[in-house]
Protein backbone atom coordinates (compact mmCIF):
# COMPACT_ATOMS: atom_id res chain seq x y z
CA UNK A 1 0.00 0.00 0.00
CA UNK A 2 3.22 2.56 0.89
CA UNK A 3 2.99 5.14 -2.20
CA UNK A 4 4.61 7.89 -0.80
CA UNK A 5 7.78 7.99 -2.88
CA UNK A 6 6.36 8.55 -6.28
CA UNK A 7 8.47 8.97 -9.25
CA UNK A 8 9.54 12.70 -9.66
CA UNK A 9 10.66 14.18 -12.78
CA UNK A 10 13.60 16.74 -12.96
CA UNK A 11 14.41 19.21 -15.13
CA UNK A 12 17.46 17.37 -16.23
CA UNK A 13 14.63 14.59 -17.32
CA UNK A 14 13.37 14.01 -20.84
CA UNK A 15 10.09 12.06 -18.83
CA UNK A 16 6.71 14.07 -18.27
CA UNK A 17 6.04 14.04 -14.58
CA UNK A 18 3.87 11.36 -14.16
CA UNK A 19 0.18 12.53 -13.23
CA UNK A 20 -1.36 11.27 -9.63
CA UNK A 21 -4.90 9.79 -11.73
CA UNK A 22 -6.72 6.22 -11.96
CA UNK A 23 -4.01 3.81 -13.19
CA UNK A 24 -4.57 -0.17 -13.65
CA UNK A 25 -7.83 -0.23 -11.70
CA UNK A 26 -6.45 1.99 -8.87
CA UNK A 27 -8.32 5.24 -7.93
CA UNK A 28 -4.82 6.78 -7.24
CA UNK A 29 -6.19 10.33 -6.13
CA UNK A 30 -8.41 8.72 -3.71
CA UNK A 31 -5.13 6.19 -2.32
CA UNK A 32 -3.30 9.75 -1.60
CA UNK A 33 -6.75 11.21 0.13
CA UNK A 34 -6.99 8.17 2.44
CA UNK A 35 -3.15 8.24 3.01
CA UNK A 36 -3.42 11.87 4.03
CA UNK A 37 -6.54 11.06 5.74
CA UNK A 38 -4.81 8.49 8.15
CA UNK A 39 -2.02 10.78 8.32
CA UNK A 40 -4.11 13.55 10.39
CA UNK A 41 -6.37 11.39 12.10
CA UNK A 42 -4.27 8.59 13.33
CA UNK A 43 -6.64 6.44 15.11
CA UNK A 44 -8.50 5.78 11.93
CA UNK A 45 -5.30 3.65 11.03
CA UNK A 46 -6.32 1.44 13.85
CA UNK A 47 -7.74 -2.25 12.01
CA UNK A 48 -9.13 -5.54 13.23
CA UNK A 49 -9.30 -8.53 11.20
CA UNK A 50 -11.48 -11.73 12.08
CA UNK A 51 -12.15 -15.18 11.06
CA UNK A 52 -14.33 -18.28 12.21
CA UNK A 53 -13.09 -21.64 11.90
CA UNK A 54 -15.49 -24.43 12.21
CA UNK A 55 -13.96 -28.38 12.48
CA UNK A 56 -15.54 -30.87 10.11
CA UNK A 57 -14.20 -33.86 9.86
CA UNK A 58 -10.10 -35.30 10.44
CA UNK A 59 -8.46 -32.66 9.65
CA UNK A 60 -11.06 -30.65 7.27
CA UNK A 61 -12.16 -27.41 8.51
CA UNK A 62 -14.06 -24.53 7.32
CA UNK A 63 -12.97 -21.03 7.90
CA UNK A 64 -15.44 -17.65 7.45
CA UNK A 65 -13.87 -14.75 7.12
CA UNK A 66 -15.79 -12.23 9.05
CA UNK A 67 -16.27 -8.22 9.10
CA UNK A 68 -13.48 -6.31 10.41
CA UNK A 69 -13.26 -2.59 12.17
CA UNK A 70 -11.03 0.09 10.96
CA UNK A 71 -11.13 3.72 9.88
CA UNK A 72 -13.17 4.27 12.74
CA UNK A 73 -15.96 2.22 12.17
CA UNK A 74 -16.94 -1.46 11.09
CA UNK A 75 -17.19 -2.98 7.80
CA UNK A 76 -19.11 -6.29 5.99
CA UNK A 77 -17.48 -7.86 3.58
CA UNK A 78 -18.73 -7.72 0.65
CA UNK A 79 -19.40 -11.32 -0.21
CA UNK A 80 -19.73 -14.72 2.15
CA UNK A 81 -16.28 -15.37 1.87
CA UNK A 82 -15.61 -19.33 3.25
CA UNK A 83 -12.31 -21.17 3.10
CA UNK A 84 -11.91 -25.03 3.39
CA UNK A 85 -8.77 -26.44 4.48
CA UNK A 86 -7.25 -30.11 5.30
CA UNK A 87 -4.74 -32.16 5.29
CA UNK A 88 -3.03 -33.67 1.63
CA UNK A 89 -3.87 -37.37 1.61
CA UNK A 90 0.09 -38.05 1.85
CA UNK A 91 -0.23 -36.86 4.91
CA UNK A 92 -3.38 -39.12 5.97
CA UNK A 93 -5.81 -36.12 5.29
CA UNK A 94 -8.58 -36.29 2.90
CA UNK A 95 -7.22 -33.31 0.32
CA UNK A 96 -10.35 -31.41 0.39
CA UNK A 97 -8.55 -28.11 -0.03
CA UNK A 98 -4.89 -27.04 0.02
CA UNK A 99 -3.86 -27.72 3.47
CA UNK A 100 -2.97 -24.48 5.80
CA UNK A 101 0.79 -23.76 5.05
CA UNK A 102 -0.55 -23.52 1.21
CA UNK A 103 -2.68 -20.49 2.13
CA UNK A 104 0.22 -18.94 3.85
CA UNK A 105 1.98 -18.70 0.30
CA UNK A 106 -1.08 -17.39 -1.40
CA UNK A 107 -0.94 -14.68 1.56
CA UNK A 108 2.32 -13.80 0.92
CA UNK A 109 2.10 -13.62 -3.12
CA UNK A 110 -1.15 -11.84 -3.15
CA UNK A 111 0.37 -9.18 -0.50
CA UNK A 112 3.29 -8.09 -2.52
CA UNK A 113 1.18 -8.49 -5.71
CA UNK A 114 -1.52 -5.98 -4.32
CA UNK A 115 1.21 -3.86 -3.19
CA UNK A 116 3.15 -3.85 -6.55
CA UNK A 117 -0.52 -2.80 -7.94
CA UNK A 118 -1.11 0.35 -5.53
CA UNK A 119 2.92 1.85 -6.09
CA UNK A 120 3.16 0.96 -9.24
CA UNK A 121 -0.27 3.18 -9.98
CA UNK A 122 1.07 5.96 -7.67
CA UNK A 123 4.20 6.07 -9.35
CA UNK A 124 2.24 7.09 -12.81
CA UNK A 125 3.45 2.90 -14.49
CA UNK A 126 1.01 0.92 -16.32
CA UNK A 127 1.28 -2.76 -15.60
CA UNK A 128 1.01 -4.85 -18.06
CA UNK A 129 0.89 -8.30 -16.00
CA UNK A 130 2.54 -9.71 -12.82
CA UNK A 131 3.09 -13.10 -12.72
CA UNK A 132 5.29 -15.02 -8.93
CA UNK A 133 5.55 -18.29 -8.20
CA UNK A 134 6.33 -19.42 -4.37
CA UNK A 135 7.57 -22.23 -2.81
CA UNK A 136 7.92 -23.31 0.69
CA UNK A 137 10.42 -26.17 2.24
CA UNK A 138 9.09 -28.22 5.12
CA UNK A 139 11.17 -30.88 6.92
CA UNK A 140 7.97 -32.72 8.36
CA UNK A 141 10.21 -34.45 10.78
CA UNK A 142 9.48 -31.55 12.99
CA UNK A 143 5.72 -31.48 13.27
CA UNK A 144 5.75 -35.11 13.16
CA UNK A 145 7.69 -35.23 16.56
CA UNK A 146 10.28 -37.15 15.19
CA UNK A 147 13.24 -34.65 15.62
CA UNK A 148 12.95 -31.42 18.26
CA UNK A 149 15.97 -30.16 16.60
CA UNK A 150 13.39 -29.84 13.41
CA UNK A 151 10.70 -26.57 13.53
CA UNK A 152 7.80 -27.24 12.32
CA UNK A 153 6.97 -24.75 9.97
CA UNK A 154 8.94 -23.20 6.44
CA UNK A 155 12.28 -23.70 6.62
CA UNK A 156 12.43 -20.82 3.79
CA UNK A 157 9.89 -18.89 1.34
CA UNK A 158 11.05 -18.38 -1.95
CA UNK A 159 9.00 -16.05 -4.39
CA UNK A 160 10.04 -15.22 -7.68
CA UNK A 161 8.44 -12.20 -9.72
CA UNK A 162 7.73 -11.87 -13.56
CA UNK A 163 6.49 -7.83 -13.84
CA UNK A 164 5.66 -5.89 -17.14
CA UNK A 165 4.71 -2.64 -17.50
CA UNK A 166 5.80 0.60 -19.53
CA UNK A 167 8.74 1.19 -17.36
CA UNK A 168 11.88 0.34 -17.67
CA UNK A 169 13.37 -3.12 -15.36
CA UNK A 170 15.01 -1.36 -13.06
CA UNK A 171 12.11 1.03 -11.96
CA UNK A 172 9.92 -2.09 -11.94
CA UNK A 173 12.42 -3.77 -9.65
CA UNK A 174 12.11 -0.76 -7.55
CA UNK A 175 8.36 -1.04 -6.95
CA UNK A 176 8.05 -4.64 -6.01
CA UNK A 177 10.90 -3.41 -3.65
CA UNK A 178 8.64 -0.73 -2.03
CA UNK A 179 5.83 -3.27 -2.30
CA UNK A 180 8.23 -6.12 -0.39
CA UNK A 181 9.37 -2.78 2.01
CA UNK A 182 5.87 -2.13 2.97
CA UNK A 183 3.79 -5.82 2.88
CA UNK A 184 2.21 -6.69 5.97
CA UNK A 185 2.37 -10.56 5.06
CA UNK A 186 5.70 -9.92 4.66
CA UNK A 187 6.73 -8.56 7.76
CA UNK A 188 4.59 -11.17 9.67
CA UNK A 189 6.51 -13.70 7.76
CA UNK A 190 9.87 -12.86 8.45
CA UNK A 191 9.98 -10.91 11.73
CA UNK A 192 7.10 -13.22 13.21
CA UNK A 193 3.83 -11.95 15.28
CA UNK A 194 2.68 -12.37 18.99
CA UNK A 195 -0.20 -15.25 18.71
CA UNK A 196 -2.03 -16.33 21.96
CA UNK A 197 -4.27 -19.34 22.01
CA UNK A 198 -7.20 -19.45 24.53
CA UNK A 199 -9.71 -22.61 24.85
CA UNK A 200 -12.60 -23.35 26.49
CA UNK A 201 -12.98 -26.44 27.08
CA UNK A 202 -15.69 -27.14 29.66
CA UNK B 1 0.12 -33.54 13.49
CA UNK B 2 2.26 -34.30 16.14
CA UNK B 3 0.72 -37.81 17.91
CA UNK B 4 3.37 -38.98 19.55
CA UNK B 5 1.78 -38.65 23.51
CA UNK B 6 -1.31 -40.73 23.28
CA UNK B 7 -3.29 -41.36 26.42
CA UNK B 8 -1.64 -44.32 28.30
CA UNK B 9 -4.04 -46.00 30.83
CA UNK B 10 -1.68 -47.07 34.22
CA UNK B 11 -2.72 -49.78 36.49
CA UNK B 12 -4.48 -47.37 38.82
CA UNK B 13 -6.67 -45.91 36.23
CA UNK B 14 -10.22 -47.15 35.86
CA UNK B 15 -10.39 -45.66 32.26
CA UNK B 16 -9.59 -48.41 29.43
CA UNK B 17 -6.75 -48.28 27.31
CA UNK B 18 -7.58 -46.24 24.23
CA UNK B 19 -7.21 -48.39 20.92
CA UNK B 20 -5.13 -46.78 17.93
CA UNK B 21 -8.60 -46.78 15.73
CA UNK B 22 -9.95 -44.70 12.86
CA UNK B 23 -11.74 -41.95 15.22
CA UNK B 24 -12.92 -38.27 14.10
CA UNK B 25 -12.54 -39.10 10.44
CA UNK B 26 -8.69 -39.39 11.27
CA UNK B 27 -7.43 -43.23 9.92
CA UNK B 28 -5.09 -43.32 12.96
CA UNK B 29 -3.31 -46.90 12.38
CA UNK B 30 -2.41 -45.22 9.18
CA UNK B 31 -1.34 -42.24 10.58
CA UNK B 32 0.91 -43.85 13.02
CA UNK B 33 2.46 -46.03 9.69
CA UNK B 34 3.38 -42.63 8.24
CA UNK B 35 5.01 -41.77 11.51
CA UNK B 36 6.99 -44.80 11.63
CA UNK B 37 7.68 -44.53 7.69
CA UNK B 38 9.31 -41.02 8.14
CA UNK B 39 11.28 -42.00 11.16
CA UNK B 40 13.01 -44.94 9.25
CA UNK B 41 13.35 -42.67 6.30
CA UNK B 42 13.98 -39.11 7.05
CA UNK B 43 14.13 -38.21 3.20
CA UNK B 44 10.78 -38.58 3.25
CA UNK B 45 10.00 -36.13 4.95
CA UNK B 46 11.31 -33.21 2.49
CA UNK B 47 8.24 -31.48 1.50
CA UNK B 48 7.67 -28.41 -1.04
CA UNK B 49 4.67 -26.53 -0.99
CA UNK B 50 3.54 -24.29 -4.16
CA UNK B 51 1.12 -21.77 -5.71
CA UNK B 52 1.49 -19.34 -8.43
CA UNK B 53 -0.53 -15.95 -8.38
CA UNK B 54 -1.41 -13.31 -11.41
CA UNK B 55 -2.13 -9.76 -10.42
CA UNK B 56 -6.30 -9.24 -12.02
CA UNK B 57 -6.20 -5.30 -11.52
CA UNK B 58 -5.53 -2.64 -8.76
CA UNK B 59 -5.24 -4.71 -5.77
CA UNK B 60 -6.73 -7.91 -6.93
CA UNK B 61 -4.50 -11.38 -7.65
CA UNK B 62 -5.57 -15.39 -8.18
CA UNK B 63 -3.18 -17.78 -6.73
CA UNK B 64 -3.66 -21.72 -7.91
CA UNK B 65 -2.66 -24.11 -5.03
CA UNK B 66 0.25 -26.26 -7.25
CA UNK B 67 1.37 -29.90 -6.74
CA UNK B 68 3.61 -30.36 -4.22
CA UNK B 69 6.46 -32.86 -3.75
CA UNK B 70 6.75 -34.78 -0.38
CA UNK B 71 7.22 -38.97 0.62
CA UNK B 72 9.67 -39.27 -1.71
CA UNK B 73 7.32 -37.80 -4.67
CA UNK B 74 5.20 -35.50 -6.80
CA UNK B 75 1.75 -35.13 -5.58
CA UNK B 76 -1.09 -33.35 -7.36
CA UNK B 77 -3.49 -31.56 -5.94
CA UNK B 78 -7.06 -33.43 -5.38
CA UNK B 79 -8.69 -30.78 -7.04
CA UNK B 80 -8.22 -27.52 -9.17
CA UNK B 81 -7.59 -24.94 -5.81
CA UNK B 82 -7.80 -20.70 -6.71
CA UNK B 83 -7.83 -17.77 -4.50
CA UNK B 84 -8.37 -14.70 -5.35
CA UNK B 85 -7.30 -11.66 -2.85
CA UNK B 86 -8.02 -8.16 -3.24
CA UNK B 87 -7.70 -5.77 -0.60
CA UNK B 88 -11.56 -4.09 1.01
CA UNK B 89 -12.96 -0.77 -0.65
CA UNK B 90 -12.22 0.99 2.78
CA UNK B 91 -8.49 0.63 1.42
CA UNK B 92 -9.34 1.61 -2.08
CA UNK B 93 -9.23 -1.86 -3.10
CA UNK B 94 -11.91 -3.61 -5.10
CA UNK B 95 -13.44 -6.29 -2.27
CA UNK B 96 -13.31 -9.32 -4.71
CA UNK B 97 -11.95 -11.22 -2.31
CA UNK B 98 -10.59 -11.20 1.34
CA UNK B 99 -7.34 -8.93 2.06
CA UNK B 100 -4.17 -11.24 2.00
CA UNK B 101 -3.92 -10.91 5.74
CA UNK B 102 -7.33 -12.24 5.97
CA UNK B 103 -5.70 -15.29 4.89
CA UNK B 104 -2.91 -15.53 7.41
CA UNK B 105 -6.26 -15.97 10.00
CA UNK B 106 -7.77 -19.20 8.19
CA UNK B 107 -4.22 -20.56 8.10
CA UNK B 108 -3.58 -20.46 11.98
CA UNK B 109 -7.19 -21.52 12.67
CA UNK B 110 -7.08 -24.21 10.10
CA UNK B 111 -3.34 -25.21 10.92
CA UNK B 112 -4.15 -25.54 14.74
CA UNK B 113 -7.48 -27.46 14.04
CA UNK B 114 -6.33 -29.52 11.99
CA UNK B 115 -3.57 -30.65 14.78
CA UNK B 116 -6.59 -31.38 17.30
CA UNK B 117 -8.37 -33.42 14.49
CA UNK B 118 -5.29 -35.83 14.71
CA UNK B 119 -4.23 -35.51 18.11
CA UNK B 120 -7.66 -35.90 19.96
CA UNK B 121 -8.03 -39.18 17.10
CA UNK B 122 -4.69 -40.83 18.17
CA UNK B 123 -5.21 -40.44 21.93
CA UNK B 124 -8.54 -42.16 21.21
CA UNK B 125 -10.79 -38.53 21.72
CA UNK B 126 -14.24 -38.37 20.10
CA UNK B 127 -14.83 -35.04 19.18
CA UNK B 128 -17.78 -33.37 18.79
CA UNK B 129 -17.11 -29.86 17.94
CA UNK B 130 -14.40 -27.53 17.46
CA UNK B 131 -14.99 -23.82 16.94
CA UNK B 132 -12.07 -20.98 16.65
CA UNK B 133 -12.43 -17.53 16.37
CA UNK B 134 -9.31 -15.79 15.51
CA UNK B 135 -8.59 -11.86 15.11
CA UNK B 136 -5.71 -9.55 14.24
CA UNK B 137 -4.43 -6.17 15.23
CA UNK B 138 -2.84 -3.61 12.30
CA UNK B 139 -2.10 -0.03 12.60
CA UNK B 140 -2.39 0.89 9.05
CA UNK B 141 0.18 3.53 9.67
CA UNK B 142 2.63 1.31 9.08
CA UNK B 143 2.09 -0.21 5.58
CA UNK B 144 0.63 3.49 4.78
CA UNK B 145 4.44 4.61 5.27
CA UNK B 146 3.28 7.28 7.69
CA UNK B 147 5.00 6.33 10.92
CA UNK B 148 8.28 4.25 10.53
CA UNK B 149 7.93 3.14 13.99
CA UNK B 150 4.91 1.57 13.15
CA UNK B 151 5.31 -2.19 11.84
CA UNK B 152 3.25 -3.23 9.02
CA UNK B 153 1.82 -6.52 9.89
CA UNK B 154 0.15 -7.34 12.97
CA UNK B 155 0.65 -6.33 16.25
CA UNK B 156 -0.59 -9.42 17.48
CA UNK B 157 -2.80 -12.09 16.52
CA UNK B 158 -5.42 -14.21 19.64
CA UNK B 159 -7.65 -16.86 18.83
CA UNK B 160 -9.94 -18.40 21.22
CA UNK B 161 -11.23 -22.31 20.92
CA UNK B 162 -14.23 -23.97 22.18
CA UNK B 163 -13.74 -27.94 21.88
CA UNK B 164 -16.18 -30.38 22.74
CA UNK B 165 -15.28 -34.00 22.87
CA UNK B 166 -15.61 -37.02 25.09
CA UNK B 167 -12.97 -36.00 27.61
CA UNK B 168 -12.55 -33.82 30.74
CA UNK B 169 -11.77 -30.25 29.92
CA UNK B 170 -8.04 -30.78 31.14
CA UNK B 171 -7.26 -33.44 28.61
CA UNK B 172 -8.94 -31.11 25.82
CA UNK B 173 -6.83 -28.57 26.75
CA UNK B 174 -4.08 -31.05 26.74
CA UNK B 175 -4.93 -31.56 23.08
CA UNK B 176 -5.14 -28.08 21.94
CA UNK B 177 -1.56 -27.64 23.67
CA UNK B 178 0.31 -30.22 21.56
CA UNK B 179 -1.68 -28.86 18.40
CA UNK B 180 -0.09 -25.38 18.99
CA UNK B 181 3.03 -27.03 19.90
CA UNK B 182 3.07 -28.84 16.87
CA UNK B 183 1.43 -26.21 14.18
CA UNK B 184 3.74 -25.44 11.23
CA UNK B 185 1.58 -21.97 11.00
CA UNK B 186 1.51 -20.99 14.52
CA UNK B 187 5.83 -21.91 14.27
CA UNK B 188 5.93 -19.21 10.78
CA UNK B 189 3.52 -16.61 12.28
CA UNK B 190 5.52 -16.65 15.80
CA UNK B 191 8.85 -17.23 14.74
CA UNK B 192 9.19 -15.62 11.23
CA UNK B 193 10.89 -17.67 8.26
CA UNK B 194 13.52 -16.66 6.08
CA UNK B 195 11.40 -15.18 2.62
CA UNK B 196 13.00 -14.20 -0.42
CA UNK B 197 12.01 -12.73 -3.20
CA UNK B 198 13.30 -12.15 -6.64
CA UNK B 199 12.40 -10.21 -9.99
CA UNK B 200 12.58 -10.43 -13.56
CA UNK B 201 11.55 -6.86 -15.00
CA UNK B 202 13.09 -7.54 -18.48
Amino acid sequence: METNATTEATQSSPKPRREKRPLNGVDVPTLFATINAVAEQPELANFQFRASNQWVKGTHSRSRIEGFSGAGGEHAQTADFAYDTDHPPVLCGAGNAPSPVEFLLHAIAGCITAGIGNIASARGIELESVESHVEGDIDMRGLLGIDENVRNGYEGIRLSFKVKGDADAETLRKVVAQSQARSAVYDVLTNGVPVSIEVDAD
